[in-house]
């Protein structure tokens, strides 16, 4: 256990060593005490590297699918088994098993892609923001390595960010799956869903999150994430998000589902 | 084999129909030829009938992420094997592989949950389009037991239809599970891809699709399908979707993202 409450000294890199203990099983042992259940993107991202893993050097994640089973405890170590479905000419398909006490609590699909060069056409547009060199901070104390900016807000009467400037702030070096990892990491902040838990009253936790990666990530870079309230309904409340780099090219999208009346207490605040 | 071309007498429900062949393990034996691969939406529909049909009744589906690996066979007997993740007080998850020739060509993940009453807050609303009772037919020939009717375009000059109404036209009963697979049936038409498509000048084939479903589906309903292109990139389109009822509910969300450059012909048109 390396330390307690949101603001222990924590590294990402060190978040995205995985142990390897069998084959095609990789075991996290990044472990603190924390008084909220593991935090998704952290599952997304371990998910991501083990898969990644198994995977030739050559691809990259361009798209998963992860389901939320049970809370995780960051207490306790995580393992991470691959299932290797394909090895195709140009994308490799992964499935991700999480369990903790031998259990299932969440499970991931993702494919990798080599990079091709082709035309690019993007329909959804940047939104006009201020930049993130003149904007002032945001604090995301459950997103440790990663600092933020505040923008203009699309429901500015809104105590939750559903637009802002991130970026991680330590170094990733050259590896194309770390940089991705983090990008999976910061994808899950979940406040397009507390904008709907204030529309309902409720707090939510996550059910389903995807992510489709259009763009190789350089997670160093700011990033515009830009979150869509969509709707909440038969107890589940659902959003989109687009992710951007400064130029206004859309990185990365996202899509998230969750349940609504399960009390997970406030784990976005910006302040100070 | 029950016959040739897209114009062939079909049941969704024949479809719908699997064998049980073991443990979790359903057999679509529901044959034909065809000049295609797969129609993807024929995988997602048996599959999620396949997994539904180790959940308990009082559970409907509410999301499935799916990927296609290698083309189907439309002519050869697909195995779907369910690995039953979690059975939770009101969640079910699964998992599915589906194979052809022992090997796997489609995997997806899907989760079902007891039916609550809840506050619903709908941010996205429908476009103004003209009533499916006055709207001009829309064929859509990969689609058996179903009918469409055009609307407004939003992209004007294009080929493809982004926007039109559509249902099933075949009796599906009360079983909540078929209605649902019906949707995931329509949901794969994929004519957001096509539209990307014609942009970038290349042809599009499916390589992951995910459905929300915010509503219990009513298939033999009209439903206004209303898709939006949102980038292609890297070799892969991605789009959205939003199925409304015919009150403007948003029943269902969509997500599907494309390989370019690989031909697979027309298999959406307007006519006669």
């Amino acid at each position: 256990v390396i330390g307690e409450g949101a603001h222990a000294r924590r590294s990402l890199r060190d978040l995205l060593e995985l142990e390897h203990v069998g084959e095609h099983i990789y075991r996290s042992r990044y472990l603190y005490d924390d008084p909220y259940a593991l935090f998704g993107g952290q599952y997304i991202a371990q998910a991501l590297r083990a898969a990644g893993l198994t995977v030739a050097s050559d691809r990259s994640p361009h798209s998963l699918h992860a389901y939320f089973l049970r809370p995780g405890n960051p207490a306790a170590p995580i393992d991470f088994e691959v299932a290797l479905d394909r090895d195709g000419r140009s994308f490799s398909a992964r499935r991700v098993i999480a369990r903790q006490y031998e259990e299932i609590s969440f499970t991931m699909s993702a494919s990798f892609a080599i990079d091709q060069e082709f035309p690019s056409v993007q329909v959804i547009s940047m939104p006009a923001v201020t930049d993130p060199g003149i904007s002032e901070p945001l604090v995301m104390p459950r997103l440790f390595s990663h600092e933020g900016r505040r923008v203009e807000q699309t429901f500015p009467h809104h105590e939750i960010e559903l637009r802002f400037w991130a970026r991680c702030t330590e170094d990733l070096g050259t590896d194309r799956l770390l940089h991705a990892c983090a990008l999976a990491y910061l994808s899950d902040i979940s406040t397009g869903l507390a904008a709907l838990d204030t529309l309902t009253h409720q707090s939510a936790a996550s059910l389903d999150h995807s992510v489709w990666f259009h763009q190789p990530v350089v997670a160093n870079a700011w990033h515009l994430v830009d979150l869509t309230p969509q709707v909440a309904a038969r107890g589940r409340g659902w959003y989109t998000g687009s992710l951007f780099d400064d130029e206004g090219v859309l990185v990365g999208s996202i899509a998230q589902e969750a349940l609504y009346g399960s009390y997970i207490g406030p784990y976005y605040r910006y302040g100070p």
